[in-house]
């Protein structure tokens, strides 16, 4: 690895861990790219493994098998990975460069870096749905998606795994950890702490009112239909961040009540405005596509 | 008004005040039932009254001349209705029925039966969108949607006013205006209040977090692009019910800080998993479409 690692990728192999949602879609966007012996699935069970070889993907259930590649990407849930990485110590090459497609970063870096040191470059892509399963995963999943980057002190093995997220569809950004975690507290896990809380509260009276939801409330709580376990993993490896972004959601509401108790329906307009100029800047903004 | 209202429709002439989204849309679906002639649109804006005429429609300014029908129908924002209703009455015939599709019943039954005793039958489609203005009206967007009857003591005139709705592609159901209010706190204000907290919460960052929201935050908080005056309106209205929401949604909220405190991702996780089946059945069950 000591030339650029955008010119490495044609001749990289890349082993994937976890054939989920994730690392299925980043295996079939790879298979447009890659050479067929380029590109190995890593899975436990027995039943994922059939449906990751009739995609034509090779597969194996050799943790040792699969870590014999220039780049293992962790695509199991946060929770798992310190374990994994474990595992495969004992037998990981030094050349290996592990990446990962984990929701929170300065957790994972901290507890993989002691292992794996500058072998270990931090990745997100944002992309995802709140359905789960190689069943759901797509080659196209992460076209024109960012993927934020939190960079090793091996420029070169931060280039490959560059190279890597850049070949699946992704634009990238570098970001250090603990502004990434700080950013998608408020950006994906605040709303996917909120869609639970509102279907929830929605629930609560005697009324039975969720036989009357319609197509707001079902786009609204659209993430309370994503994985429990998932997202009980990632809201625990981002509680500080979490706890916080909850706290002001908290604030918002109290505003909210404030302004409804006034009866002046002037203030509950202003504070509905506010809130329409912000929805409509984020709602503009897209990343660019990765030329 | 003696006989069936269902049956009398074909030959009865509504009048649709005020042609924004829902008023246009209800216009443009009865235009496929109704002969142009039993058909009058009432707007006070004259470039409005174009574009609902380029849509061959009849459109008058006069508010006299459009309660001369059966049927007139309020579908101006909640809190005009009563000054509206208040400028008619001095006109407005003793045979003519009159409705609105606002979305609270009880304050506008509360302002409008002193007035119209049982004139007045209720009325709220659960349609909409967060676009608004006869440009986004759709013939199409109540098909299949429930709409909310509110009886009055005059079954003739309830019926009339269900056989309107029911024209307009509605599935019908007469329910008691406190309940439906306390239904569609939970199912549809609640929501338009929690996307805009949501928004500005994710917001509240010095990273300014927004640059990177994604599919998931655009799809949670959608509502947020709504109409502040309509909503500041409606919320306000149905202020009491609301509140009460937004008290449970507090104490859900709250629920999910002590779950990520105790440290235990498993409590999150079932506290996630409760709000999943909940979403799934509210996803699952949509109103039949009348047939």
């Amino acid at each position: 690895m000591t030339t650029e690692g955008a010119r490495l990728l044609p001749s990289a192999r890349v082993a994937i861990l976890g054939p989920g949602l994730i690392g299925g879609s980043l295996a079939l966007a790879l298979q447009r790219v890659l050479r067929a012996d380029q590109l190995l699935v890593w899975c436990d069970a027995a039943e994922e493994r059939a449906l990751v070889s009739a995609a034509g993907l090779r597969v194996t259930s050799s943790l040792e098998e699969s870590v014999q590649t220039d780049v293992v990407v962790l695509c199991v849930p946060v929770q798992a990975m310190p374990e994994l990485v474990a595992r495969m110590l004992a037998f990981l090459p030094a050349r290996t460069t592990v990446t990962d497609a984990g929701s929170v970063k300065a957790p994972l870096l901290a507890a993989l870096e002691p292992m794996l040191g500058a072998r270990y470059v931090g990745a997100h892509p944002m992309a995802g749905s709140e359905k789960r399963g190689f069943a759901a995963a797509r080659a196209d999943l992460f076209d024109g998606a960012r993927c934020f980057i939190v960079p090793s002190a091996d420029e070169d093995r931060t280039r490959i795994v560059e190279a890597l997220w850049k070949a699946a569809g992704c634009h990238l950004e570098r970001i250090p950890a603990p502004t990434h975690d700080a950013i998608v507290a408020r950006v994906s896990h605040l709303a996917h702490a909120l869609a639970p809380a509102l279907i929830r509260a929605a629930a609560r009276h005697p009324s039975k009112p969720l036989r009357y939801a319609g197509p707001g409330l079902r786009d609204t709580t659209r993430l309370a239909s994503s994985d429990p376990a998932l997202w009980a993993g990632i809201l625990s490896a981002n509680r500080p961040e979490v706890l916080d972004a909850l706290e002001a959601v908290g604030a918002e509401i109290a505003g909210l009540q404030a302004a409804l108790r006034s009866g002046d329906a002037a203030i509950v307009e202003a504070w509905l405005a506010q809130a329409r100029i912000l929805r409509e800047e984020c709602a503009a903004s897209r990343p660019e596509v990765a030329p």
